[in-house]
């Protein structure tokens, strides 16, 4: 069987070529007689990878100087706590409440500290961003986090420039990081669990302001420090190392492919091929204000949901996977990160339009 | 260049024919046209490596039905503070300190709560495990905890039944895990990072006997909560998918190749055949006690140390790598773990042999 189009929010599709790459060097890494998988984080060929992977990175992003680059563990949700934990410092935090990811890292952020709701679009079912001016903000918060990107809910927020400054800006974008360039410096700290735009579930990414760490709240594991990290170039303990191998390979591809700005034309494009046919369709609706909608992530449903299992079925005949909606919310989902193509969406939005047409 | 013998304490030799596998599977698993590494960690293909590889595991080891099985992130370093974290419940535990790496366990535990060490052998530089009768131990302690084999200092417990059974028996098997059969009942925790005998760094094993668990310390991330990782399958939030299944891989191939009791039987023999040239040999010497050397690292030093730059660059020169000891010891340190055959071990000592007779 061929490679089909998998639209899995994540772990989600990855290049192609990127795969092929890592299949050619798995037993004999360019020619040092050994995986990956095998090599001392500490030897001379793997600090070269995670050296030209997180320069790599910082090219893409645009980092400055003044940041910290970390390759952590645990996911966005070991996150949730180590935001609070390294950055209340006795204080308060603000967040945005914006849907499911939000909510979960405001509610950890609770039990750890201080942490107020500036706002929750919740009562609307998530399925718009909220203006600035609803945000009722504390002046002295610790930090305001937002999550740029709602991976269940599929709301995005495209101008970060809107965002408040007056506090610092922590923002989870798991979902949409490398999906688009971003103004880093806009940003006091971004994290990002690895498993849809960067590589392999296991890898997490913080993106840190280096004079805001080293405040970590009193009596909590070393291993949640974001200082000690830094200190130790990720390597505290032993970092997860094929999955950090597999980010490289996937920051090269990216640049081979012409970088972030490259990446957002053709994401512009794939999302607007897949909400167009859903807003010409009368079986298909996607809930979320236009203005407001992921180009990562476009949960939908349909009319008559008695055809879901149907839809899903048919959709897996024709190598289409993984658009099942996330059972929060139900419906489908299609998640079209950089490694779906528009060949992928065309695909896609062709069987949609049949399937139409036969159960319509 | 062909594979070569790769001697590293961790990240470590992995089985050629589970790279084989893996490399043969990268782009298309078993026909479902995508990676691992792409699928959803809840759909039905990820669902049965997960399953397969803690039946393999439990197969494996015995591990009795009362005991949970845990993949988790972050290392043994992490479950240095998950333990106290988890099991201390506002009293104090007892810690038998035979290395670095129990060292460390203790030093955080003491961080998090109250420890005590019970014994300590640093002072005779770690060469030898302390008998029962050296321990000064807490009758009312949460726990005892024991590194089981320190990788660093080359020590490896070779008698479990001779551990006190009065409080609960938590172990770092980290080093040694896999290598021989092992009484999982006489524990009542064990935990193991991935990278030397299980598979990709990234992973950690946790084997914990379930009514253990539940009284985590207040105040502390969720993701930290054993009681909350078991409830959840081990998928609270994404685990590392690949590195699971790369570990699953691993399991089958001991399973092929008859088991525990069969890597024992030619890990006893490997280790003979290393320890046996050392102790013939008027260059290498090891340090530890004969009844306490450790199967799996066996630390040596050069009678002259200014051969040591010359000893590492003709073994790399035949193919024979990551020999070089840990940096707070010095000299040379051969881990010889699972993935390395007896002829692997035997290329080794015709290379010392040849060493000592051209410097010697």
């Amino acid at each position: 069987m061929e490679r089909i189009y998998n639209f899995s929010a994540g772990p989600a599709a990855l290049p192609a070529e990127v795969l092929e790459q890592a299949r050619d060097e798995m037993l004999n890494w360019q020619g040092c007689g050994m995986s990956v998988m095998e090599m001392s984080h500490r030897g001379k060929a793997f600090t070269g990878i995670i050296e030209q992977a997180e320069a790599d990175l910082r090219t893409l992003m645009g980092i400055p100087a003044n940041y910290k680059v970390l390759f952590l563990q645990g996911g966005a949700t070991l996150q949730f706590s180590m935001v609070p934990i390294n950055l209340l410092a006795g204080r308060s935090a603000d967040y945005l409440v914006t849907g499911s990811w939000s909510k979960k890292a405001f509610k950890e952020a609770q039990r750890l500290g201080k942490a107020r709701c500036a706002v929750s679009t919740e009562e609307e079912g998530f399925a718009r961003l909220p203006a600035v001016g609803e945000f009722d903000l504390d002046p002295c918060a610790a930090y305001l986090h937002v999550c740029t990107n709602e991976t269940i809910h599929g709301v995005e927020v495209h101008d970060c420039a809107a965002l408040p400054a007056s506090v610092p800006l922590v923002a989870d974008m798991s979902s949409h990081i490398l999906s688009r360039p971003v103004d880093v410096s806009r940003y006091d700290l971004i994290y990002a669990g690895a498993q849809k735009n960067v590589g392999p579930a296991g890898l997490t990414l913080v993106i840190v302001r280096e004079d805001l760490i080293g405040r970590v709240m009193p009596g909590m594991p070393t291993m949640l420090d974001y200082q000690v990290h830094a200190d130790n170039g990720s390597m505290l303990n032993t970092p997860p190392t094929y999955a950090i191998y597999i980010a490289g390979l996937v920051f090269q591809w990216l640049k081979r492919r012409g970088g972030l700005a490259a990446m957002e034309r053709a994401n512009v494009e794939k999302a607007k091929l897949l909400y167009d046919a859903i807003d010409a369709s009368a079986l298909y609706r996607n809930p979320v204000e236009r203005a407001s909608r992921s180009r990562m992530n476009a949960p939908f449903t349909l009319a008559r949901p008695e055809l879901d299992a149907a839809f899903l079925a048919e959709a897996n005949i024709r190598g289409l996977a993984g658009l099942k909606g996330h059972k929060s919310v139900g419906g489908m989902r299609a998640s079209i990160y950089n490694a779906i193509t528009l060949e992928g969406v065309q695909a896609l939005v062709d069987f949609m339009r049949e399937f139409e047409r036969k159960h319509g």
